[in-house]
């Protein structure tokens, strides 16, 4: 074999949150892999870490992109292989106060690690951070390797995400309606070699309880970490401005808490729509005997106080004998303000989280913001996003309802997996509590539904409720979404017994809708790049067009649905079109059902579609951004209907005919912080050039944090030379708060592509 | 002063399980009283160890009996007083291994215990055992002093339930609809001076896990104490017949975990109706350095596995989009076996807990039994009962679903109540976890409905779930009841709006009904005994009787409810037909309840009626037993309802006119594990000496555990000669099956007692 030989940096250990990996000398690694574990691998690769070791296979191989077309199969016999990570370097020279460790924020799944073939370290789990020491095993040359095994599989499961059900792995990698069957593995987070003081600190929570006025924030300091008891510290609290405005040292235990600390005054970190998200910088200092600086801690603190509160008119329903219980909370808090959470559900940006860099969550966090929305659900059935994730939402403003790694299975209450599970669960907690944005636990997706098959028994939902209280406590905990009360679905324009978002939405009490979805296709320049060019047009099952999601994904022709986009537009003539038909159900439905959650209000708190974004390229998606971060019409659509304030049509179906009476209602909806004085709007009826005048309405003042029903308007309506029409809601003097909205108008008499007579009825 | 000067048997501590007191010396115990906490009492009587203050200054000062009219209010202003209990004795000669221990297993509420006016100890907290070492301050001549604070209330709250909202203390004796304004204070159970080794073990858990295929029990002895490292140990287990079964011995150390201990076959513990209660006996035994027995701990141990399942059809409810959750589990599996739990809900026996006795638990526990019972829901307004009543239950087969002291408050998120329930709810776990008969936690009674308005997110409930996983991970634990899908109420026969408990249950669809009452007067003598001569008839509000619960108790005239009364039966002319006339009710309530709730096995899945007995004589109450132990005719009623097999029928209204059509569904009901073959049943109507055979039926084969729906009766009423009629259902050659149902004839031109006619219609 042959070893790279490295020079290592030797280093003051001087980390900073976030910027853990620069520090860390950079490692060559290969990569090989074999059929059984006693096997030696015969080849070796260069290998990326972090990665996948998929993705350096697919490189050295010259695989074609698991993108295109069912390439992605060609990556199947990956899930079964052992691989070995192996990289060599001399031994740095320490001082006798110098440790050199391996470590690493995440190798993907089960591993051990050899250092000159001894065996040192053992583990199962992707989330929690690897720490070993290596100074006194180290020779003057050395090999470290890392042995990972195959892609878990419960045992005897179907090639379904039930092979998933006993581990803390993501599960939707096992397949799901939007995600290709791809089970990555390898190194996927920061990882290296780092010289530390043998004195060092591990953990630096700045834990804190705000007055209920808001005038304090009560801090306790809680630090822990290797050989530092008797070690002096000191720590800092600065502002924004790098003022300092607390201070305070002293002498290190083995475990550091120092309570009672007040900040007066707090600025409060707030989601960016409703007011600033301000944070503090923590600076911790370690020092040696003589007074030198070993390490600096430094990590951002945000004060706020969150709750999940009943949501209003909750606690006086279901009011006849024999009694159950009322609906659990879902309504959010923020700094004792109701808020109206808005947002979406968040699916990892990459099939391989390995390779998913800050920037890109810049990009989807930042597209977020713009889109008025507040909070993300991460969704339990993809990763624990890395720290730049988290460390983005703090800083810009949006909160974070965080799933553990559980979705759409049974996980057993079986004590190797209870031990795992509490084991990640662990480190997730005590690594995500420290962020600003953490708003919400949820155990994970859909348990307590019939194709999970969890209940409230379950002791892994149990253990996290447990483990959330330990760490955590004045962070809300839901074992699963949905809950009584809520929402999940539905996830197409129209459900096969014929009711469209309209009506489903109109006849819908929920406190909140935390999952509904309408497919829409991708541009078509994207599709171009996952598509054969021959199977382009028309789509069709059994092709590309099905590995991507159009067709056999969830129930009937999802995502596709070609029977209701040519019921409602007749036959598309090119992919254009069909592209054009699907964006546009797209946004009408997310417009629908986002305006009339927001109308629900205050009874409903919180509305986010299914889903934001995609870890691949899918011709067809319930997303509002195309992998990588390509905004869909919906998006814009969207980002409307979030808007804090807008006038809102409140529509009761999609298509109408001609002699039918038309009718909308009139809203005004505020979620912000402030009341508003609108003097007139009106709403016309727009067909290509012929325009009609609805109504004018004079609703004066609304209320902050609240909708105003204003009048409803009606039309027998004309004959349209078009077979769509706009219903445009105006405000006088503000543009920006205008909508409108594209409905389907079917004239008399009117005939469709294949020549039957269309039923006029409603 | 004067304190009693006592000789102190010192004996060595060899305790057993629930035996705990036989080896305290008697000490002669004082009381006395003052207004602040610095004042010293003025004078001091004799107390009753265990017992409660407010019984020793009735006794001393002649008060009559609190159960009398409104007595109980002459007892109000202790509530607010400081309480000192007073002993004295010599110090016993103990040799160097040997230590003198105060110890009690409950002192109500908060407390300070002095030794020679030492501070030596203080607790909140009436259900953690008190062990005190007093060896290093013991002087030739000792005085012990308990100093207790007044009743704890919740400031600046009514004088209602509310004032204990924020204690670990029963929440019911701050006045309930069945329960005076009485608020018990003082020692209340075992307490006493206990010499005992140097070296003594605390506790021994014999915890286990079944195999799955209940062949074998894989035992774990956990055991810890003080002192005790480097001891040696013997365990063994005795099956029922004294025979060893198991045995193994070694050291101990602090905290002793043997695991792995195979018992094969293990005789399985059943809920008596299901089968044996069968207990084995686990001794566990300490021994000094030279081999001498120090302490033995001597306990029972039953094999079962416990588990709430999925009700029966509940998975695929709920189809339409949105979706929610499925409804939680409310379905008891034993030992693999799906069970039907019937039963009720427990209160407290006696107003003040010191005074209840093993005889008293027996009584009532026997009495369920004896009524085909096989769960007790304890209610979280009481006390945790004493280890007597597990003890029995264990041995009887009776379940028991434990909730924790809250009900009916919101219990606050605050730092110093949430170390209280802490330490309460730890200390009641390891005292239970013990127990065969424990088949269920739960947080508190009805915490998720308005009037108590704590959430899923409430920290104490949160904590209680966490500590319930610790200690007892194969218990299930529900947060609070009712849960979504279960049912409360309602509690009376029929609602203000006129609906009747026939039609309510028809149209009720749970999984559970937790809680249902009808309410029903006590028996004469007892009335006799609590309400003064004069006000005996008729009942009036303002009298002993609204003291007694049968006015202004819970919404409109309850329970006596006259006005329903009056108009099912006319006004009565004495109190003896008033009490036939309110106990008829409460009969035909109750079994039409128990038997629909039955019927709608297997979505439902349990039935427990609010309430089972009383801690003082109500007038009128939906208990079953009046207190102490007297059964109400409603008691047989549902010992007959409950009957593992039955012929039932179905009725959908109590009161019937002349010429309308009389109809009723028969029903086969099984909740045994044997099928039966029943050759015919019959239905007959009688009222007097007229009878009509109004069906048969050859329903053949029931299968085990299942009901059987048979066919519909119908008859035209004709003019009866009585105003009640019986439904009698016959199973040839097994009368001990039989039922009857008692129902109201209107002939055609009735008139009432005050002369209004009689509307006949439905």
């Amino acid at each position: 074999m042959n070893y790279l030989n490295l020079f290592i940096l030797t280093i003051f250990c001087l980390f900073t949150s976030g910027t853990y990996a620069e520090n860390h000398p950079d490692l060559a690694w290969k990569l090989g892999y074999s059929k059984t574990q006693l096997e030696e691998p015969v080849n070796f690769i260069s290998a990326n870490v972090p990665g996948a070791v998929q993705l350096d296979i697919a490189r050295e191989e010259k695989y074609p992109s698991y993108s295109f077309a069912d390439n992605y199969k060609k990556f199947s016999w990956m899930e079964d292989r052992f691989y070995t990570y192996v990289t060599s370097f001399r031994k740095p020279s320490l001082n006798t106060n110098e440790r050199l460790y391996f470590s690493s924020k995440g190798i993907d799944y089960q591993f051990e690690i050899y250092i000159n073939n001894e065996k040192i370290f053992a583990q199962e789990g992707m989330f929690t951070y690897i720490n070993v020491d290596l100074t006194d095993k180290l020779k003057d040359d050395n090999v470290l390797k890392i042995l990972l095994f195959p892609a878990p599989k419960r045992f005897p499961f179907p090639v379904d995400r039930i092979q998933a059900s006993n581990v803390v792995k993501p599960p939707v990698s096992y397949q799901w309606d939007w995600h290709p069957r791809l089970i990555p593995l390898g190194i996927w987070d920061e990882t290296g070699l780092e010289v530390r003081n043998r004195s060092y600190v591990e953990e630096v929570y700045i834990n804190y309880q705000l007055a209920s006025d808001y005038k304090k924030s009560v801090i306790t300091i809680l630090a822990s970490g290797k050989e530092t008891a008797g070690k002096k510290y000191s720590w800092e609290l600065t502002d924004a401005d790098g003022k300092r405005v607390l201070h305070t040292q002293g002498e290190m235990q083995d475990v550091l808490s120092v309570t009672g600390i007040s900040l007066e005054d707090p600025k409060l970190w707030w989601p960016h729509d409703q007011g600033t998200p301000y944070l503090y910088l923590s600076t911790f200092t370690l020092f040696d005997g003589s007074g030198k600086e070993i390490q600096k801690v430094v990590q951002k603190v945000g004060f706020k106080r969150v709750r999940l509160i009943m949501n209003e008119g909750a606690w006086t329903e279901n009011s006849s004998f024999p009694k159950s219980r009322s609906v659990p909370p879902a309504q959010f808090e923020i700094n004792g303000r109701k808020i109206f959470a808005k947002g979406s559900n968040w699916v990892n940006p990459e099939i391989f989280p390995g390779i998913i860099t800050k920037e890109r969550y810049k990009e989807l966090i930042d597209l977020a913001v713009n889109a008025n929305m507040n909070i993300f659900r991460v969704w339990g059935g993809g990763i624990i996003n890395k720290e730049s994730f988290f460390e983005l939402c703090d800083e810009k403003g949006i909160l974070i309802w965080e799933e553990f790694p559980l979705a759409c299975n049974d996980y057993p209450d079986d004590a190797h997996y209870l031990s795992v599970l509490k084991q990640e669960a662990t480190s997730i907690i005590r690594r995500l509590r420290k962020h600003a944005s953490l708003a919400l636990w949820c155990g994970g997706n859909e348990l307590f539904n019939n194709w999970s098959g969890m209940t409230d028994q379950s002791l892994p939902l149990r253990l996290l409720n447990s483990l959330c209280l330990e760490y955590t406590p004045l962070i809300p905990f839901n074992p699963t979404s949905p809950l009584m009360g809520m929402g999940h679905g539905n996830y197409v324009f129209r459900s096969p017994d014929g009711e469209e978002v309209f009506q489903e939405m109109k006849r819908a009490h929920y406190t909140a809708y935390t999952e509904f979805g309408i497919p829409g296709m991708s541009p078509i320049e994207v599709l171009k790049q996952i598509i054969p060019e021959n199977d382009l047009f028309p789509p069709k099952p059994k092709t590309a067009w099905e590995d991507h999601h159009a067709f056999g994904a969830w129930m009937g022709n999802t995502w596709l649905c070609p029977e209701i986009l040519e019921d409602y537009f007749g036959k598309a003539s090119d992919l254009e079109e069909l592209v054009k038909q699907s964006q546009l159900l797209q946004c009408e439905g997310y417009k629908a059902i986002f305006e009339e959650a927001r109308r629900q209000k205050p009874y409903c708190a919180m509305a986010l579609n299914w889903c934001y974004n995609e870890p691949w390229p899918a011709a067809v998606n319930n997303s509002l951004v195309v992998y990588p971060a390509v905004c869909k019409p919906a998006y814009y659509a969207v980002k409307n209907s979030c808007r804090p304030f807008l006038a809102s049509a409140c529509l009761s179906k999609f298509r109408w005919n001609e002699g039918e009476e038309f009718f909308a209602d009139l809203w005004l909806l505020n979620d912000g912080y402030e009341p508003k004085d609108i003097r007139t709007v009106t709403m016309k009826l727009v067909a290509g050039d012929q325009t009609f005048d609805l109504l004018t309405w004079h609703p004066g003042n609304i209320k902050d944090n609240t909708n105003k029903a204003g009048p409803t308007c009606r039309l027998k309506l004309p004959h349209l030379n078009q077979t769509q029409f706009r219903l445009v809601v105006e405000v006088e003097g503000h543009p920006e708060y205008n909508s409108d909205y594209t409905l389907i108008f079917i004239p008399k008499y009117s005939v469709n592509n294949d020549k039957t007579p269309v039923m006029n009825a409603n």
